[in-house]
């Protein structure tokens, strides 16, 4: 039985979801980084493992698996090991739908900003021609026209200031959800909290405007017990800078 | 122990899956339909149940639950009856995958173009004022957008035609998916099958140029192989016409 991940350091959103659920459930994995910065994840080698060029995969048993929510369910069902998915079912359903909002609504803002803050140094010095080409090779056309608008800064300022705006009222959703609980969906910890600190950890440095101590208290508190747990520490140990790109 | 499921007529979407769901899993429900031409899921007493103002919710026991993929895989694992989620850990996987696909891509493209075909249809006789008025008690903003631009004929053409496109390749993906197998995620019969019927159910109809004997013979056998079901057969059974509104 083998288990490898490909993922991006520094470990967070996508790649740090899986990452953290392994870790958390106890399962040995191989990790394979691919290096960001020279687009590794849109080489040959990587589309033939998973062929929308997205990160992370898990190949389990030589047989690639993809999209972070699935994955994850797949590993708390399919290895030994403490259950990341409450016993109770109403709670196990309120799982599913936080992961869905995640999925769906933080991360969609929170990438759509990070991207636009990120891409134009993760090229490095290539020149603008051979940047397109690298862009030319992203499978998925939405994501091939936001990276173009990142890389171009041409981003439509109103797409920014609705992904803000929706972040402010996720912010609040979850302040309301961690009153009175240990964690997101009750006494259990479960996905969705492994979910919400990776898309949504670094949101006290990012958005202090949303996540301080008056306007999120509970949410500061959770954040403290997520890092508190072995498995985080686990990963922010094994977490690394962005790579300089090879050239 | 009672369930109740308030949902829309004619049976489709998601209204459709979650009944189809209860139909096969065998759970005696009682039908609270709301007259969607009434605006029913706009009045205070619906919105008590159902903050969002979205149909379908589900009632379990007095408790309310929303978000139809979220909600099926709660009746699978609260009753009793054939399981609609495959045993195999790796098909399982795949019935996810598929469902949040067609969730956030078939589901939504399907929805803009369905919704500028029907709400103009749907408001009836009221006047502008009072449409706007009905429109501004849609609690989520962009669902109240898509309804004003639908209502006002206002949608951007470029979306109409990028929902078409996406379609399309929806379309090539299920036919790839369906050779070989009975059922999208393999040999066992499951919640996507299920989600998939229930928003592509009418393409051939509605998308002759997509779905036809020529381009798409294997979605066509498994559209005959869903409509031979006995639930499948009993929702059609229990689907009526769309209600006329009341003034």
């Amino acid at each position: 039985m083998t288990v490898e991940l490909y993922f991006f350091q520094p470990l967070g959103s996508n790649s740090g979801r899986v990452f953290l659920t392994l870790l958390e459930k106890g399962v040995g994995f191989i990790e394979r980084e691919l290096i960001g910065p020279d687009f590794e994840h849109l080489g040959p080698e990587y589309l033939a493992i998973n062929p929308k060029g997205q990160v992370p995969t898990l190949v389990h048993d030589g047989e690639p698996l993809t999209e972070g929510t699935a994955v994850c369910e797949y590993i708390d069902e399919a290895f030994e090991g403490p259950p990341l998915r409450p016993a109770n079912l109403r709670a196990r359903w309120s799982m599913r739908r936080w992961c869905r909002y995640i999925d769906n609504e933080i991360g969609r803002c929170v990438m759509m900003i990070h991207w636009n803050r990120i891409v134009p140094v993760f090229v490095g010095a290539r020149t603008p021609a051979e940047v397109e080409q690298i862009i030319a090779r992203v499978p998925n056309a939405d994501r091939r026209m936001a990276w173009r608008n990142a890389y171009l800064q041409k981003t439509p300022p109103q797409e920014i200031t609705e992904s803000r705006r929706r972040l402010a009222v996720a912010a609040r959703r979850i302040e309301a959800a961690l009153t009175g609980g240990a964690w997101l969906c009750g006494p259990d910890f479960s996905l969705a909290d492994i979910d919400l600190l990776n898309f949504y950890g670094f949101f006290p440095s990012w958005f202090p405007e949303l996540v301080n101590d008056s306007a999120a208290p509970n949410t500061l508190a959770w954040l403290n017990r997520m890092e508190a747990r072995a498995a985080v520490r686990d990963m922010r140990a094994r977490t690394r800078r962005r790579p300089e790109p090879s050239r």
